[in-house]
Formats: structure tokens, sequence, C-alpha cells
């Protein structure tokens, strides 16, 4: 099946309103959906918050008899499963719409064609693959946790001109500016955890939180702490918002005195040396929903991340000053021995963030 | 006097003749001029080369026995005296023209309001100001020259994404690619001459010349070199181009074996370390009319560089990867204890070239 233009301006819009449950949908995707009849729009919706309605019942609603006979523009296949909604796809056909069209399949294997089939059945027309790239992009974290098995991982550092995240005394408060640290907060917004390991908790004792605005949830708070050195009173456990330590091993005071603080200690495996094993500790973390992670942490470990081929997305935040190279730098990368060794990268995009200069970038690991 | 949106642009149409001598009129700044008479171009001109003719007597040339009664556009006061031609304004007051309008005032003592004065004397209208910044940019170095006894010191820097210019054990060769590099020749050819220290000579052995494309000159390679380390061999040597090795003593042996190389031998005061005085060396180069100096060396000479506060400009071209913290840095800014000593930058320009990313930046300085 082909598109037109109007399709692809219905489905653009539909990807708009997709957009808005950016920080809220979580654990479930974005998804936005337009119904048109002869030609006008007729009913919009979008999913807005976890348990509450889906798009397509959303605009269903709102077309209510102008359903009939329309065209459903969805940014995502219709589920056809029983979660905390009924399916999706009941609805659509019981409103007897004429054609489907989808940006992509939905990649849930209790899904994964199975919206289409039902329509089929129903003898609705479908079509699949409208800007799906851009729907794909709207949920990066729920398309790899349901094809892949891990979550879609973004590391986030902030550092000056010439890549010194702080000195070497640890200073570091603060590097870049308000416009930045904003941008920040959105990105946590978004993000289903915030990835931070112990040594970080131990030098700097965030709050890994968002804070700049209401959005009705907090990401999950990780800490890898293979052996449990957060300390009880570390200001990561402040609620609103959870927080969970992965460990290698736990001795039981210590794991009840963490527990005392609110948090959750979560045992996964060890690597080599004894500290958590990073791919093993993303999986844990998409088998418990997470899709977007926000990593905010020192070079060590986001070098490991890096070096072990698990990052999605840097979002590198340089600040308008040098801080020489005696100070600490972005990424601890021991494997690199030789320049043919160096980790490539896609620069997605460049620009300015108040006085400030953010690169989003891609690692490209060798396939 | 007040200027039109006609005076504008033919001023506009002056600093754009006036580009053309980028490469060529070292050690004499760019100058270009517009003649109008009633309104229509009847002449142009630009200064091609040192010793040749300056732009004013180009145009008036151009425009012949229209000169007489039009109006003037230059981008530098004219010359009021005898250099290696005769006085610009001389020509001017012979054409008979009615007007000439100036972007700037030349900072040469020898002419530095003298032009304006002797057109004043022959009762030519004249005025000063247009476009002025623009005008400026265009001879940085010719500007700080004249003014201040400094050339302009602009600092060109490869690196990773995270900083890093070369592996722990030197390897550096290519961290950008090739647009990158060609960019780098259209720096060294604006440039009157190329610095580095005596270390990027012993670890690169580069060659430092213009060989892109051909501007019938060569900037001069400048070595700090304050014990005349520099081997005989050094391909830096090679013609066509000159070298100077600006050394604080030098045996009588070791400098005639440089001599034999085709070098010259310059001395200058020493630091407290016994390295050459960086203020000095940049005295002596502008006393031997270097206008722009184009620094490529290691973080350790463009660190003292930006911390002795002598850093007009930075040009530093990242590539799309990363070397990790065991990789050589920037810039040795010894002197940052605190967040707070930070080097301040004014971020002037960002932008692709070709696979990399170039930024322009000005260090801010107290003061």
């Amino acid at each position: 099946m082909s598109f037109d233009a109007a399709d692809a301006r219905h489905m653009a819009r539909a990807l708009e309103l997709a957009r808005r449950g950016l920080y809220t949908t979580d654990p479930n995707p974005r998804v936005g959906c337009v119904i048109v009849r002869d030609g006008r729009v007729v009913g919009e919706g979008w999913h807005a918050r976890a348990g509450e309605a889906h798009a397509e019942v959303v605009a269903l609603h709102a077309a209510g008899e102008r359903a009939r006979g329309a065209d459903v523009y969805l940014t995502l296949e219709p589920c056809a499963h029983h979660g905390k909604t009924p399916p999706c796809v009941d609805a659509l056909i019981g409103a007897r719409v004429a054609r489907v069209v989808a940006a992509m399949r939905d990649p849930n294997p209790r899904v994964d064609g199975g919206g289409f089939a039902a329509l089929q059945g129903a003898g609705i027309r479908w079509a699949v693959g409208l800007l799906e790239d851009q729907a794909r992009a709207l949920n990066p974290g729920f398309v790899l946790r349901m094809a892949h098995g891990r979550p879609f991982v973004r590391v986030k550092l902030a550092a000056s001109l010439d890549g010194r995240t702080a000195l070497a005394s640890g200073e570091s408060r603060w590097i870049t500016g308000e416009a930045a640290r904003a941008d920040v907060q959105r990105l946590r917004a978004r993000s289903s955890a915030i990835l931070t390991g112990v040594d970080t908790v131990l030098a700097d004792d965030p709050v890994l939180n968002v804070r700049a605005f209401e959005i009705g949830r907090q990401p999950i708070r990780v800490v890898l702490d293979s052996r449990l050195r957060t300390p009880p009173q570390a200001r990561l456990f402040r609620p609103p918002g959870k927080t969970w330590l992965i460990a290698v091993a736990a001795e039981p005071e210590a794991r009840r005195a963490i527990e005392r603080s609110g948090a959750e200690v979560v045992l996964s495996a060890a690597d080599a040396g004894g500290r958590v094993e990073l791919a093993g500790a993303l999986r844990l973390l998409a088998d418990r929903e997470i899709n977007e992670v926000l990593v905010e942490a020192g070079r060590t470990l986001c070098g490991s991340l890096v070096e072990a081929g698990l990052v999605d997305e840097l979002v590198l935040y340089f600040a308008p000053h040098l801080l020489g190279d005696g100070a600490r730098g972005l990424f601890h990368l021991p494997g690199i021995a030789r320049l043919s060794d160096r980790i490539a990268l896609d620069i997605a995009d460049v620009r300015a963030v108040g006085q400030d200069w953010r690169i989003v970038a891609k690692p490209v690991y060798p396939t």
C-alpha cells in the first residue's frame, strides 16, 4: 500500500500528539492517534499515562459516530492483548473504521502483528510503515526493550570545551550554565531510570530527581554498587522517587540498612573484576520495564559502558571555558591502545543551549 | 558625518575586494577600494601584494577621468607616507575626487590620521567608521602590530570529541579528516608565520608549509627552541619558505649548523625557567613585520600561551570519535587550581567541516 501527502500530514500530527506523552507514559510507549473522515479530522488522542486510556480509545471517543468509515492514523500498531486496558483493536473494529495506517509494528511480543491480524480478520484495511523512523525515535527504549531485552542507554556528561568534567580535586559545580542544567532536567523527565555509580554517590551525593517541573512521576534512581557502599543517609534515597541499588552480594545487615532508607537492593552478576556486570544489569533493568536509562556518572562508568558497546546516545554539554589537562576527562577507555581502536561517533545534533554547546552523538560500534 | 544605505553597500563591496588579498598582501594590510560617480561604480581595486600598487591606485587607474568628483570607499585610511609606493592620498588629491569614506583609521603610526589631514588640506570631504568592525577583523594582525607592537595569535588544535590530540604514545595521524586539514591550509596561507615548539619538531618533524594551493609566498616557520635542539636535517628547514629559530642562547657551532640549513637563529629573552619568554618572542615577531601567527604546537606551548594571556583566537577541530582519558589533552594549564581560575571563552563560530566540527573561540582575559 502506498501513502499520499494527506496520509503523511495526518501521521505527522499523530506523532506530534504522541510526543505529548514524552514524560508521562512510562513504562508504556508514547502513542498518538488521528481519525479522519472525508478529509476532515474528527478525533485526536494520545496516551497520557500507564493505566489510562490508549491513544486510539481517546481519539475514538472524540470522534464518536464519525469514526464509522474513517481512516485512523496511529503511531504504533493497535494492541491486541489485554493489559491494564482492553485491546484497542477491538475498539477500532467495534467503531467500524474503514482503514488503519500505523507508523510501525508493535515490537511487544504480545502484539507484534496481532493487531493487524485482528483488523484483517474484521475486514478493515490496514497498512504500516508511514514515518516509521520518527515513530521508532519517539520510543527508543520501548523498542529496544521489547525487541532485544535491553533499555536505551543515554549518557549525559558536562565538560569544559577541552573535555574536562571536573578539576583533579573533584570540584565541578557548576561546569555548565542554567540552560544546560534545565535541559538535563528534560532528559531526566523522559527517562525511566537515572543510572549512576557508587563512586559518584560517595563523591557528589547527588539527588538525581526531576525538580524543574511536575510530571507526576520520578525516574527510578539506580546505583551500581557492587559491595553496598552507598551510605543510608545518601540524598538519592529521599522521596519522592524510588531508588534501586544493584549489587553483586549483600551482607544481610547492610541490606537491611539500605532497605530502611526506602531503597531496594537487587542482586546481579559480577564481572571478572568483581564489579556489577554491565550488560546483565541493563537486562535486569529491562526486565523491570525500564525503557530509557539516563547515565549520570563519572569517567569510569561512562567509559566502561562505551567500551562495552552498551551506549546508544551521548549527550555532551560543552561549556565555554578551558580547565587544562590536569583536570578530569570524560571517558576512561583503557582499551584504546592505538588510534584504530578509537570509538567512532555519529554526530546527530550540535546546538547552543544558553551559553553552552550541546552535542548529541551515537557511538558507531563494529557490527 | 552619517552614512546611507548606498554608502554601506559600496563599503561592503570594498571589503569583499580587500578579502581577495587575504593570502598575499603580507606584511601589508588587506585593503579594498570602490570609486562611485553619480551612483555608478566607475573603479574597483584591491591590494594584491607588498610592493605592488595599493587598492586606491588600482581603482583610480580603472576609473580614469571618471574619478573626478567621485566618492571613494576605502577599507583603510589612505596612506600619507612614502613606503614601497608613493602616498596614496596624493593620488586621490591629484584625481580630484569629491569625497573619501574610510572604514577605519590606519593604525600605522606613520599614517594614523595623516591621510585624512592631507585630504582635509586639499578640500576633499572625508569620513571614517563605516563597517569599521569588519575592516578591523580583516586585518587583526596588522592592527595589533601597529597599535600594540604584537602579532595576532591564533592557536589551532585538532582533537577527538573528548578533547584528546594524540594517544599517550604520541600517535596522532590523523585525528581529523581531509576537509579539516584543507581548512588548516587556509589558516596557514593567511598567516605571516607558523609558530611551533622544539618538542613538536622533535616528535613529529612537521613541514608546516602551505602546499594545498599556490599563493606565491610561504609563512615563516618559527620554532621556539631555547637551546637549539632542532636537528639540522629537520623537515621544516626545507625550501620554499624561511625558518627562524628563537633561542635564548646559541653555541657558535650549533648556530652555524642551523644556519647552514638555511634557517636563521634569533636570540630573545629567557623566562624564569630558561625557556623563551613568550611575550618577548611575540614582540620580536611583530618587529619583524609578522601580522598573524598560527600556533601549531603541543599542549605545553599552547597552554603557556593561553595562560600568559597571549592568545587572540582558538581554532579547534573536533573529530567524531573518543580516545579516552589516557590520551593527551589540548592545553596544559598548571595555573588552574580552582574552577574560578578557568579560562573563559567567547565562542565565535561553530560549524561542520567535513566530518569534523570546528569551533572558533576567543579567550576572555580579565581586563
